[in-house]
């Protein structure tokens, strides 16, 4: 029997993402989207050999076709299991460059994962939300991963951020159309380099203890959000290192 | 003897500062500051009888003479004590007139609690946080209680938003300054109506369930703030009722 | 003999573009971009008339062999002179609609003429913008129309706000770039219906005299941000009628 | 006879508030208010050996008796004349300290500047404001001079940036509720040194030409603010140096 309730996390990698969906899944099934098998293959035995249920399905957020079918595999494999809460963690396309070496295909690559894969996974999870509403034991929640790059268009940064203030006016659209329905929509600001393997070499604050952000804080935050009571839901937090300047 | 930690609550009432005192009660001893011994009496009583370490103390967070006061018989009764979290919960002031019907009056009180009453609380209460960096078990927080008016000027909320936006300001000051040294300062801007015995017939969505904030609520959200871990410090969020326009 | 120098209106109809371009031509020649010639047709006739230099050319904003094209045109027309002015007028998309009722082609339409449009735009204009630094009268600027949905992601508004969002994103970008090598990049947020023929019907504030922006006030402040000192410039500012709410 | 229409501007001395005067007596009488009547005596000469008409006036902005005797004595000596745009261009207390060496007394300096000063020059202007609305060649205009510390709480700036934002708040509230009366309230966010004397050596971009505001470019902004129509107010502006970083 397929337990009541799940979450789906898009965009799994190293870090984030993984965390997230260790961190819900100590409550409800976990779906997570990539798209690589090899992103999420490690994070559903973890969850799995801890007594959870996980479920990875590759698919590009990107592509509308992969993620009809992967909403059409978790609705076989979880049947009768209600959408307690999705999560897009995509991101793609920070690439920093000179305006003029930029191309219009730098341009889609941001958009089309920050806004485009927000949209249609949107329009797919919303449905599946509204109709917890009433049994959910939290608010049903769709919860963006947003950057610096929604907030500020810095010079040499003009594709990244062009996509991710797109993605915060959809979540701010929705969290105003559907808050009222009972779902909460909310994004995290995420402004300073994470703590992963990828990011080793890659981010600031390298030298210092603490300086990188810790995923599964992030984690937390993210599931601080989804059990907020609906009287009291918050639209929109930062996050970022004690040492970071802003 | 003293417990380890203890936190502040300034501005206590019958809502988000009670709610707030009670929710930190579950880890550490609490210090109640109020104008009115009435405001404070009947939540120390509650969390002394619920096993917990709670002080009241007189004091009109707007007149420096009474906070220097409080912190030195807080020093008296919590000898040897830790501050891990200081909540700054002032409020007055909510004029809402026409501009020339408005009086210095007004703004000097509004200023004088939102803005002069932080600042004073914050220079007694910093160093007493940076001083609880290396051993207490969250990052010392310094929380303040914003409101709508922290974030847009309204018609006819002159005054009021003046004591707010300065309040935001000292914020995010304070959070640049001190986050680096360990401390973690955070505006929790509050949008929207409270459930509380003062506000039953004053603030709108009256008529909705859960249209107005539960102070449970808040106080939930400024724990989760008080307990991010330092690579993760969020330094502002909304909260709102669902059904709250914004 | 071409004039010296020449301003490039992209998005003219029966509104600011029209006005832009008149304003514009009462010191420059001015090129008219439009997706039908109807569009441009009365206007080129109106500032010849006058005096002036005017090209209209067909071209949509969001194809961008179209804008090549239309580059390479006034490369012939005008041979040898220099770009001091490029405006960036460009709006589809403003679907009103449930969310669930949106397709991802009217996110894609809105994407395109917002931001692909203007990143398109941008990246032919400032090439021949940086060329004229040393010679143009006033800074040589690169001007964009956003909107109240630049600011705001308001319910129902999800694809023309991301396209708007995104927009503005580069836009900030573009001017910490290009801002330090003399070229001028503002913002200017419409907020409010505008007084042309479309809007006569379909805005607010119908019944109040001025209640609708005229569009030759908004040339009025584009020709201001033109003018700007280097050692003073505006990257966004507001522009609605003194009865707006906001 | 005294002149149809004049000017206020408060806060005059080297640099923003004399260019400012300068430029508003090509069209109005002037009335420089400033603490020391060395910040005016030249600008009044210079008006007047020019052919306009100015009047200096001792005043301390912060200082409401000293605000009620100069418009008592505005109107002694300019009677029957009306009021078509105030000026605040107050500012004081730009402490940069560490948070924990600075004195309320700071903090009351900068609100008492900012924000009193402002909030009761408002309410002596206002009435005048709008008894001008139906004859003023433009739009009567209350016009206030902001700063990077009007949005942003930086580190050591606490005071500062308290007085800034409550401004800003005024600034904003009054827009809303006086902008449907017909009065233009603007905010200008300049974001740069200025090029004055007393800014010689203490700001930034010395060695870049351009690289500090000149004051007068500032004062066309103003103007161009005063003389928007009223279907097209701008309410909040920045102005920078096209090298500033931001």
């Amino acid at each position: 029997m397929a337990p009541p309730f799940f979450a789906i996390v898009s965009g799994v990698g190293s870090g984030t993402g993984a965390s997230i969906a260790r961190r819900f899944a100590q409550s409800y099934a976990v779906v997570l989207l990539s798209r690589k098998p090899s992103s999420y293959e490690s994070i559903v035995s973890d969850i799995k050999a801890a007594g959870g249920t996980a479920i990875g399905i590759t698919a590009d957020a990107a592509d509308p076709a992969a993620v009809d079918a992967a909403f059409a595999q978790i609705e076989k494999e979880l049947p009768g299991s209600k959408l307690a809460a999705a999560v897009y963690n995509g991101g793609a396309g920070m690439a920093r460059k000179p305006f003029l070496e930029l191309k219009l295909s730098d341009l889609d690559l941001s958009l089309d994962t920050a806004a485009n894969g927000l949209f249609y996974f949107a329009q797919k999870s919303l449905p599946l939300l509204l109709a917890a509403v009433d049994s959910s034991p939290h608010p049903p929640s769709l919860l963006v991963t947003g950057a610096t790059a929604s907030l500020r268009g810095s010079a040499f940064f003009s594709t990244f951020a062009a996509g991710k203030f797109a993605q915060r006016a959809i979540t701010q659209s929705l969290a105003r159309e559907f808050g009222p329905k009972g779902v909460h929509v909310a994004l995290a600001v995420i402004d300073g380099g994470i703590d992963t393997p990828w990011g080793k070499d890659r981010v600031v604050n390298n030298g210092v203890e603490d300086g990188k952000i810790n995923p599964d804080a992030i984690a937390d935050s993210y599931w601080h959000l989804h059990t907020q009571h609906r009287s009291s839901f918050t639209q929109e937090l930062d996050i970022r290192p004690f040492v970071e300047k802003f």
